[in-house]
């Protein structure tokens, strides 16, 4: 496929690395242009705009860091890709973005008699690299019909959630909301276990090894009791836009959530400690009121 | 072992139907005697008071349902076991109570030379009769020592977590506040993914084969999503004492959970709604806010 | 002055009212024209646009529902106010709008050499009739000095907060924050009154005769207690935007706000039940969880 | 009247003074016998005992810290006052303790025989020296009649409740609910206008001048602003206290209270600070996640 490429990221420049992999041409663009020349090297065509690398494209792929980014690279009055995009083609965006701009994106791509896909993806830059990530897609049926080889280049697993694009965002946006629940909920038990006495890392050898038995407790739980939150495998900042998207998609829907907003007070904590480009895990740690007596920590272990 | 066994429920009987197993010699002790006449055939001694049941025996093992049951058993100032028990010999309870309870309880019995194990144990019922609980025990070594016997009958693996009996309650009430934080987690994700228009099953097949990989996530989150609270595995009711001790636990530490003061309030709100006997997984599904605007909810899946 | 006037809702009314009595000279746009027809009765000029309103006139003040009504209104590419107005003049807006909108406004306006004074008011459209507002300014002291008779004709006092428009609106929000917190503590003190079998009216008569002493207390406290939420002072759907505005002013300072959080959850509660159009007091009743062993309620009263 | 007192507190003192005022014969006790040297230099008798105090007398009135406290002294086993009161005669117990234990000092004085009045107290020790108290009184008529010289002496008003003594604990305990939440909404509008370069004595003057109007807000708004929490009229570690006995009084009605839960991680936060012996108004600066970028505080005013 020609394939039109917004982003230069990490995440973006595996994902565009992928799609080189399978033989597709790319027309990458980057604001920040020289980001892409490892791209380039391997015969990605880098263009000077949104709306020039949509041109003439099968699909544009857009892979940036928020919704202010997608909004400008997609929609821009002087220079948008909805600007290049032929009639017919689709624009899949793959960020972690919210609903009120994925329906501005599928109304404005819509209104173009183009398609608009929305493809947020599960896992790390090294997963995409690996062709590893889990694809979670919502749009017509033929458009997403349309993506399935982009899809394949970069995902396992693709997982299509119905006609309307937001759906594919409400999922990701839960994903990550039952994760900060998880590092949250660590991060109280292991303080309270600590200021109790008790060794977090024998907790947490029961939590996961005869309660959760999940790979995820496990790499998490480490993280956090050895503070362990560099190099950031998800940057706490962008903790914090997504537990305010979820927010936003709750209040869509009336929906109280009181643990999303605990996660949003705690992630605010984080922020005023200085912890933005920590590994998000670090909420676990923003700074508790200190202790007024603190215990003894005990020998243990299982026997 | 010369055993003393307080307690008849269900977690008791199956408890007490593996010392039976493994020879221990069982004189046994209920308030309500009738539930104890499956053991009685087997061959323990149905005594007619705690201080009985404690009397020329090796240790006193209570698995009652609440801190005063606990309380009255061991303490109680006509019959308890307190009473019975000679010098150096031990009462092992394995009840999930709370701090104060095991203190009171470790001072008492240490006043009259006797000694005071906690050893809560993980599992249902049904793990308990094949032996395999997870024993999470403390106080002094050797008194841990003279209970492995008893810790070897009922689990397959035992924790120990120093002197100090309290710790192992704080670890037991630790790991059932995670799994609170997981339902509570769950119910608020499957209801915003619903009123969003997107199938919970498709967000737990998600949610659990790409991300936790955990059979506690699969095994809960299917009796959300079908909403399969009978018969309890665990009582809802127990659930809100359980959170109810966290909390004091937390007190006694000076620290705030702000996501266990959000499961005291939606256990609170189950209970009003009649659900204190279903099983605690219901708090998930307790009477959210009725939704404003139903989605339609569409097909989708993986691909 | 010569008055360009934005806005025909109740409040904007009364304040167009309030700047005829003074004999400053209007120029009024709505959305709905017909809405204006009382102003035009008494003279006002009736304009086709937010554009033609601003054109040669000393001020514009607009008093519209939400942030993008003001930012259309004013910033519209098409016919917005700031297409109209004259360097050196000035927007006075009078809305309760969040932070990034008054940013937003403030610079746009500069960019054109035009000034911005934020001015959001206190009370109600009947306070507004009699000139009683309480009226919160902020920005450029000459630009506040220019608009003193604007703030003359509607309001009996004027707060100036300094250069920083924002910081008006900050006041504003937090003021709404005080209020609603107010509700939401005497909807949980009420319920929890009822249930125990005290009657709230005697826990109010209390409440305010012997401790806070506050007309507003009074007010709240007995159409709570009555049950009292129609007509609405204030539509509940606008005090969720004011806790949203005031969510984002928080997270714009990185600070958690646990209580405005708690009113979130609460006022969605309350939409999700249909009480949009309910004065806001009505979240001290959104359906809490049913009683489940509703207790006598008891005479009593003071000796 | 002959009158038992169990107490030697500073709101205790003052109490008994106000009896002897009013001409009562007062017979003492206070576990530290010393602090009751200046009711017997005013013709007190200093018992030895709380059994007896209360023998031969008309009325025992209790007014001592805490729950503990109080069951000690009316109930212990040994020499509590239940033990040398008559038939037929009172105790008015005038602290601020838990509906738990109301209710068992109820059903053991009345298996004796004895009448059982709560009626705790609203105002500061300065207050009760003047008589200013307001008394909340509940229990069976005839018994509130009887004890009517008693509040006349230190109040100058009762509020009767019904006949169940608990009644008035939960009016008690939620007055102090709603201050308390009030003090923490004043602690998060005031950091965060703080944050947003707004004076909080501005912002003060506008919620108590022009909003509230109430002395309540004015007097602690002003402790706030100025962070005066020395000398505590009302510790903080009794807020602690509170607190949790409000949450107990809501977990008997299954009722959720989700803003005496954030009450309850705030205080604690301030006890972990070592804030215990400040005034309770303290708890609105525990401290709070610090400033990224503190805004510069402009001056401003009312013009």
């Amino acid at each position: 496929m020609k394939i039109g490429f917004l982003g230069g990221g990490r995440m973006g420049m595996a994902i565009a690395g992928r799609l080189l992999d399978h033989g597709h041409e790319l027309f990458a663009w980057n604001r920040t242009r020289d980001k892409l020349a490892p791209l380039a090297q391997r015969g990605a065509t880098v263009m000077n705009s949104p709306a020039e690398a949509a041109e003439g494209v099968d699909a544009v792929v857009s892979m940036l860091s928020d919704d202010d980014a997608v909004s400008r690279a997609a929609l821009g009055a002087e220079d948008g890709a909805i600007l290049g995009l032929s009639s017919g083609r689709v624009h899949v965006s793959m960020s972690t973005i919210g609903l009120r701009t994925v329906e501005r994106l599928a109304r404005e791509h819509e209104a173009r008699r183009q398609r608009f896909v929305s493809a947020p993806v599960l896992g790390r830059p090294e997963a995409a690299q690996r062709g590893e990530l889990v694809v979670l897609a919502a749009g017509l049926a033929e458009a997403l019909d349309a993506c399935a080889p982009i899809f394949e280049a970069v995902g396992k697993e693709t997982h299509r959630f119905g006609d309307d694009p937001k759906r594919a965002n409400v999922v990701k946006l839960l994903l990550n909301f039952v994760l900060a629940s998880m590092l949250e909920t660590l991060g109280e038990a292991f303080t309270l276990a600590e200021r109790s006495g008790v060794r977090s890392d024998l907790l947490l050898d029961i939590l996961d090894g005869a309660v959760f038995k999940s790979p995820m407790f496990a790499a998490y739980g480490h993280k956090i009791v050895r503070e362990s939150f560099v190099p950031a495998g998800f940057d706490l900042a962008l903790g914090v836009k997504d537990v305010r998207l979820l927010l936003e998609a709750g209040e869509a829907q009336a929906l109280p959530m009181p643990v999303a907003s605990v996660l949003r007070d705690r992630f605010l904590q984080a922020m005023a400690l200085g912890l933005r480009d920590k590994d998000w895990s670090a909420v676990a740690r923003a700074r508790r009121s200190p202790p007024h007596a603190p215990a003894k920590i005990q020998d243990g272990g299982r026997t």
